[in-house]
């Protein structure tokens, strides 16, 4: 057996980051309000294009304030997102980090519950049109055709 | 090239249906305020149990106040998730119909395209984080530790 | 790394239970013929709806008899069925307690085997089929042209 | 819109195979007992080392007396697991032929519709058990621990 | 049987697209050298900020040198993984356009076979882990553990 | 909390193989060069068609040079697949195995970075063309139209 490990590079510390990577993980920190910088991002920082790609898109989806933007969804619908398309996907890390950030805006057990039964229901049912191939009926409106 | 058809097996017309199945499809009408039953339905009918299992689920969940049941979430985020799962499983039938109904409710452009980015973000990351193996460090809080 | 931990939630132990959840534990018990509540179920318990809707749905599909109602699979197939779906999304909890439910029908390595390897393949070419996005041209006869 | 098309690469016709390509698909008529070479294996054999590979596997699986091999499990429960995991997966033309296959061995729609339920079902419980990070507590018995 | 339709929503057409959508627009089509805007972009600019987000990052990352940077994977390499993953996953539209792409560089249907079926055969193996199970015992070098 | 153990039954040891078997564990020491037999395929060996199956296909495809075949692409193509494939289907053995494998062939973490880069990048795109039900509008070139 294995001995435990973080991951299957080494991540890299916050003692270890400079430049670019010492920028984001200080941006990190002070964006979430936490105290040290997650594994996640210490992992993606082995490559430091791609942490920026990653941390990018998720602070101005994630922490829209932060960077001056404005959302029209609120932080609970948002992390609500985030869980069940993590719980769809099976992703330990995601689940985990996602629903300790629904914690954090106040989520209790039953609302959580409430989220999983209608991300389960919807795997169900998702599985049911896709095993029976059932051809869409219902379908959003559109203004009008596009003439592309 | 085969004809165009519906599903996998003939669903149960409205005109068909006897029984458990005409009562089911007479719920779904009024429940959900339509004049037509849906070909989703109509082709779990020609199982009139799963028929039955699924519509009772679905209605518990997604129409609690047809129940008397009471929702802690609101209409809408309930179908943001039903479209998050559905867009992260790529099912046609249910990204139309739940895309149709978050329409119904009113969601613009705008908003869906939020809903959809971060539905992709995760997506990434979910992947990114299974990718690289992350274990997880940001743990949601236990009231207490089981026993059991 | 965190400590070992049961689920993002604390279950409900079968101490804790009252009311309609202690009620659907002791069917669980009983209709399952265990002595003890698996954690899955426990963890369902957080949001009793959840509870319910879930297990009413399991009981009645892979414990028929239970329910009074006739099933048109043996139990050996409905398990098979339950492992084919948790390889495929790859959950951990789901292959180890239907294995086990498996191995407690009689299914012995070389059969479990045989699964495995089917489910493998279908993985395979369910693949190969999008890769390529191949049309379907062989279709299951239906009976007649529905009308809708 | 694009024109109808089979798949991204032109298919191979019956007309066109020649040497390793044409034995192939002359066992696929003659194992499965079919007139035509369905399009899946056709578009394969763009590559005749894959379609060689899939065959082989496919054949030896689902086709065991046709290779002098006996199979632990019946015709019908190999083709249930199939359609489990293409419809698990949402595979088209995968749902398609496996559906047909199972019509072929007189599945009707009342069995199809309990196959899917709990395909359905077992979607559902394996996403809450992800959703969760519930951890294993129902495990298969092993003989003996393995001393590697 | 609903009408021909592009997408879900409306997707924005080259003549209606202004500002920063525009500018989008205008690079996506020198970036790529195509004299369209492809409707996957077009659709996703319904939320002009989805759109920035997502051609911000695919084009660092597959069209790096229009950036200023440097990729140390050629460009067929990235496609390929392009196609790997859509095939994966399933998704119609990323398996046309990026098969088209590969076809662009040059890619023969014997390679796009072998890509295929390696797709196909680690679907298969990961299934296969997953449906047992199978816990690491090859891991890749670390070189020092992590501190933190 | 159950003990560690290697998976849902127990692999079959070096010293305990047999006839097929023996050879197959035998071929595969030699044609990886390694000096032990990993787990994966120790498990597959509790069904020895199985076990057969699977290395005839990943021999061919992943140790072409080994069966006297000639590979298109590159051994390290070959494995970046391997873990764009392992990745998105978030299958932790396998993730790791293919992983080691690229870092025996040299691949530093920048570059891995980059694999992985794109894998989220696709994973993300995959969804949004399947959350907007995208219709294909760049397709590859097909030579001549197959008349079957």
């Amino acid at each position: 057996m294995p001995e435990e490990r973080l991951a299957t590079v080494r991540p890299v510390t916050e003692q270890e980051a400079t430049g670019k990577v010492a920028e984001i993980y200080a941006d990190i920190r002070h964006t979430k309000g936490v105290d040290f910088v997650p594994v996640f991002w210490r992992t993606l920082a082995t490559n430091p294009t791609q942490l920026e790609l990653v941390w990018t898109t998720l602070k101005r989806l994630m922490h829209p304030e932060a960077t001056g933007a404005v959302s029209r969804l609120d932080p609970r619908t948002r992390e609500i997102i985030a869980v069940a398309v993590s719980a769809t996907n099976g992703c330990s890390y995601c689940v985990n980090s996602h629903t300790a950030a629904l914690r954090k805006l106040g989520l209790d057990d039953e609302t959580l519950g409430e989220v999983m039964a209608i991300v389960g229901l919807f795997n169900m049912t998702n599985k049911l049109a896709e095993g029976y191939q059932i051809q869409p009926d219902v379908l959003p409106p559109l203004p009008e055709t596009d003439g592309a």
